[in-house]
């Protein structure tokens, strides 16, 4: 539409400032913002659209980033007493590229403090008894309530995925290292990775693109594999239907709900198999549900350095449950952390194992409704992909008692694009 | 001798600062330092051996840090006049550790800007009209001349290695992961590591254990393996003496010298083998020798987020010379990116496959005296242990016209504490 001059970035992004005075009041998704800002950077955009000197396909998208990521015109502030005020001279990797390419950075985006502890005051667009999901809270509200069509994220365990659910969103995290997660100011686990919450899934796709295109992944990785564009769509052949270790603490509705939509697959001919009908998704499904036995391990350790230091430094700024959390790293051994990823390098290898006889792997995005009040839900269904470093999409094609529920996607290393492709056709068979 | 009460930390600390006072004012290895802080550590410190509480092997060790590294009580400036004055909330991941262990943190040691661009002042304690090597100069020269025990470095290119061959320094470039790097401001390539220059072997190492044992390696890796202590060395079976890229520009006298060197080593009952005697070593050889041909794409690529952005920020803070080289990942797509990091696994399986053929790999530190004047030297030879991600020792037992000449010896990754057995041993025999 902008190529075209039917719409402009400016005439856009008043749009979208529109509907942010008209929720932002109720879901306070944001920390902080600068409209005048935008509103000077759509000019130029604009202007740049008329005179031919288009950046990218990008150009003129206004977007969020979670604040957790330094930029160097809003403070990073982590949702943290702690680092409140804080300032830095640079832009996280993904910032800089998606600026670089003509995108405008509207705000920083609420998360709970320090990623995993007290949660925001962002309440879910859908209904404002109940919580966004989380760490990704703010931007998966802020796309949700249709303030913006896109706002950045990062997960450790479910921090993309599951507030997507939440919130309606499609999403992408990518295979671990896949998009630059330069800028992070705190990163818990190893395996984290940077993420996107949109309105729509080509857009999503095109943003990812952007940024490794841009900045790459993160270095010493490959970056992100797929063509520029996902285009019409494409049927896989063969799904395999995960329980994970979030299955016997799901609720019953969305069991259904998702084993229907199984059955809907089956119906447009993609064969659907289970833990029942494969012996190594049996072995995949027994190492995930052992899991939850040893991620607090990994966590805590890997967080020791930061967290310890943390509360050496700045106790008062943070909360006692926090604090209490930031002491269990003091014991660990590194013994018992390399128990740990021995572990997690035979989850792995079961994964591995069945690589070839599936396309990809579908699972709840989370275990239940938004959660009412503060909460923000179980991270549990968000465990798997961010411990493989596999790609995950969240479908936002369900609905459950009004609210929106999404599905999981997951797949291999580097499979991003294709299940983007997957996706896609899925969005097919279930309008 | 502290747990004997023969010496106390403060005393020590003292004889540190006569020697700091007499040296430091024509070496300049010192961008910032807290004499005064150090002694009252130091008499914390004391107070500690005499009541019985000590924390730790390290207690009242005094020890420098590269300004490259985050540290709460001193700016970070990365030599350059872009991070002047630049302040952080938290130490880094290895200054935590030590610290926490009772050693003393007296100052943050220069490096040339950015730690590639305009060299420091910093000269070299054997002869002030020549360099100490980079980019870890201050931390060498201060160990070399005797200021401090022991100094922190990193490592990209022959950060930690080359420096320590020019100042007479044993240092370890560790196994990539293996000692935690939280708190490196400004890293390139991706498989940089922090290391260790000291005056002495065992220190050394029991600086890395600590650190290891405190903090872990870098998030997502298994850390440091080996004992508490290296103990009286042991004789390897059989080295390689690779040549490496390096080999073809490196001085007459030092090929002499190590040859003479590799002698002595098979008089002693060692087996040396090269690329005359086998066919993995040879095609190891010939990979090592086209490393040069993509490293840079290696390093333009995944400098290009921050050089970009510094550029863009912060220009007129940056030497010309600099911001030319920043400008080079502009030129660079994902795409040539994927093909050097394809050379670069072919350059990993050709060294694992000569793992079992011999016990460690010996080659030059440097490939000739430390330049005259104000340039660091060539780090070629620090390429290969770099870019495989496997760990280097620098044993300073040779001297050639009466300056100190450093023989690297690496091994495959996490045979770091096996090296420092064989590096013992070899000390015994070349005395």
């Amino acid at each position: 539409m902008f190529e075209a001059g039917a719409d402009t970035p400016r005439k856009y992004l008043e749009r979208c400032l529109e509907v942010i005075s008209n929720r932002e009041a109720e879901v306070k998704a944001f920390v902080c913002h600068d409209f005048e800002s935008a509103q000077k950077a759509a000019d130029a955009s604009s202007e740049r659209y008329r005179s031919g000197r288009v950046l990218s396909a990008l150009d003129g998208m206004p977007f969020g980033a979670k604040d957790i990521f330094k930029s160097a015109e809003f403070p990073t502030e982590v949702g943290s007493e702690f680092f409140r005020g804080h300032r830095d001279w640079q832009d996280s990797a993904h910032i800089y590229a998606l600026k670089r390419s003509g995108a405008i950075l509207v705000g920083k985006t609420t998360l709970p403090e320090l990623g995993s502890g007290y949660p925001p005051l962002t309440r879910n667009p859908y209904d404002l008894s109940r919580s966004p999901g989380g760490s990704s809270s703010g931007s998966a509200a802020l796309v949700g309530a249709g303030m913006l069509p896109v706002a950045t994220g990062s997960q450790g365990r479910g921090s993309i995925i599951r507030p997507a659910s939440f919130c309606g969103n499609w999403a992408l995290k990518p295979t671990f290292g896949a998009l630059h997660s330069g800028g992070l100011i705190w990163r818990s686990p190893s395996y984290s990775v940077m993420g996107i919450h949109s309105a729509s899934l080509d857009d999503c796709w095109a943003v990812a693109r952007c940024i490794a295109d841009t900045v790459g992944g993160d270095p010493g990785h490959p970056g992100l594999y797929g063509a520029d564009q996902l285009g019409p769509g494409s049927k896989p052949s063969r799904i395999a239907l995960l329980e994970t270790a979030g299955w016997k603490g799901a609720d019953e509705t969305y069991k259904v709900k998702i084993l229907k939509f199984g059955e809907k697959l089956s119906a447009n001919g993609v064969e659907l198999i289970s833990r029942n009908d494969s012996r190594d998704i049996e072995k995949l499904e027994k190492a995930l549900s052992l899991f939850p036995n040893y991620r607090p391990v990994i966590a805590a350790w890997e967080v020791k350095y930061p967290a310890l230091m943390a509360r050496d430094v700045g106790s008062s700024f943070i909360t006692n449950e926090l604090l209490a959390r930031f002491g269990e790293g003091e014991k660990i051994t590194l013994e018992d952390y390399r128990t740990a990823l021995i572990s997690l390098e035979d989850l792995k290898a079961k994964f591995q194992a069945t690589a070839k006889s599936v396309d990809g792997y579908l699972t709840l995005s989370a275990p239940s409704l938004p959660p009412l009040g503060m909460g923000t839900g179980d991270s549990i269904f968000g465990d798997p992909a961010s411990a493989l470093g596999a790609p995950a999409w969240n479908l936002p094609l369900l609905e459950d008692r009004g609210l929106p529920m999404g599905l999981q996607l997951l797949g291999q290393q580097h499979s991003d694009f294709k299940l983007g492709q997957y996706a896609k056709w899925m969005q097919t068979i279930s309008d």
